[in-house]
């Protein structure tokens, strides 16, 4: 396998964490979201979105994260990264599509950047708009979380789905983004759960050959 | 079963859509996001996000669209909205996130009201915002549809998939912002044949019983 990534960006760091929870190695293309490399012509050509991840297993040539991670627990089921149940895995998709598809779009690169460039926001109101996008996934987590009590380590069982992969990567820009997260206990002990695991931790952004801290 | 509904939300407009193909019928309860219904106690309690749509499926509680698309894929298979084949599978919802995960979390409601009453953003910027962002995920559809180069009717094959359902939710926002959709002649012509299918056309925000106009 062979991947376009970026040490901080946070759908890599979904996939990165379900290619060490199946045990898949992968070569690294590092492509610097900060300097604007994703723009290049080469990788545009790869990706006409000009977004990180770009996933090639062999020749096949797979993009946007959460098509990847069910592609990967298609192909390679042995460890699952969602339960069997359907709705159990109506869940465990509802949960991580609050990172997915209502949190992280509202932070990424093109967006801050909108916001300083076109709108002429300043910083302390782009970084309340960044906390106030966030907090608000958040509690949408733990508002699932309490309403579903989940007895086992993870969202859902004794084992990492893709609600905990999406919960860590509602996390981490949190604690980037300096967003109070004292309030959301049940998510931050799953968060704690899955970062003693080492396909967790070793995907973490600062773990990353191309980090540059922040 | 039983859809938590307002005509112009875009995530319910795919469920519906979904719901219509596999011919399965439902109960509806309005919720007026203009008049903020999604954010009274009882509706909350029901949808801690306070979003729009939720779906009961008897006693099952579901929510996030793309999580009750594929539920509704796994519990009633038939007809199918998405490929057998792994990689096909990935590709359509890889096209269809850049609907859900980038262009749509970017103007809904919620969204537009911060930029008017937070950031006070004038109405010219905001539309400018609003056709920035859908255009360009419509932009990205073109140029995967370029790529790919479908030879059926809809983005894959001769049947309608999660795709085309992400498609049409995208197209039919550019149409209310009145972005310029001419230059999509792949997007637009894959947008004309899912109309023409009654699930797609009944399931239109103006064809709701709750339509308002705009």
């Amino acid at each position: 396998m062979k991947i376009y990534t970026y040490w901080r960006s946070q759908a890599t760091f979904r996939v990165r964490i379900a290619l060490n929870l199946k045990g898949l190695k992968r070569e690294e293309v590092f492509i610097n979201l900060d300097r604007g490399e994703q723009l290049k012509p080469e990788y545009k050509a790869t990706n006409p979105q000009a977004v990180l991840p770009t996933l090639f297993d062999g020749n096949a040539k797979l993009f946007q994260s959460v098509a990847i991670l069910e592609y990967l627990e298609e192909k390679y089921p042995k460890p699952p990264i969602l339960p069997t149940d359907t709705l159990a895995r109506a869940w465990v998709r509802g949960f991580a599509l609050i990172n997915v598809a209502d949190s992280h779009p509202l932070i990424v690169p093109r967006i801050r950047n909108y916001l300083t460039d076109v709108l002429k926001v300043d910083e302390a109101a782009k970084t309340a708009w960044i906390q106030h996008w966030l907090g608000a996934g958040l509690d949408a987590m733990e508002q699932l979380l309490a309403e579903k009590n989940p007895s086992g380590k993870f969202c859902h069982g004794d084992s990492p789905t893709v609600a905990d992969i999406c919960l860590v990567t509602q996390v981490t820009p949190a604690q980037l983004f300096k967003c109070p997260i004292e309030p959301y206990r049940r998510v931050m002990r799953i968060y704690e759960a899955c970062m003693s695991i080492p396909a967790f931790a070793e995907a973490h952004p600062r773990k990353q050959p191309d980090f540059e801290g922040h």
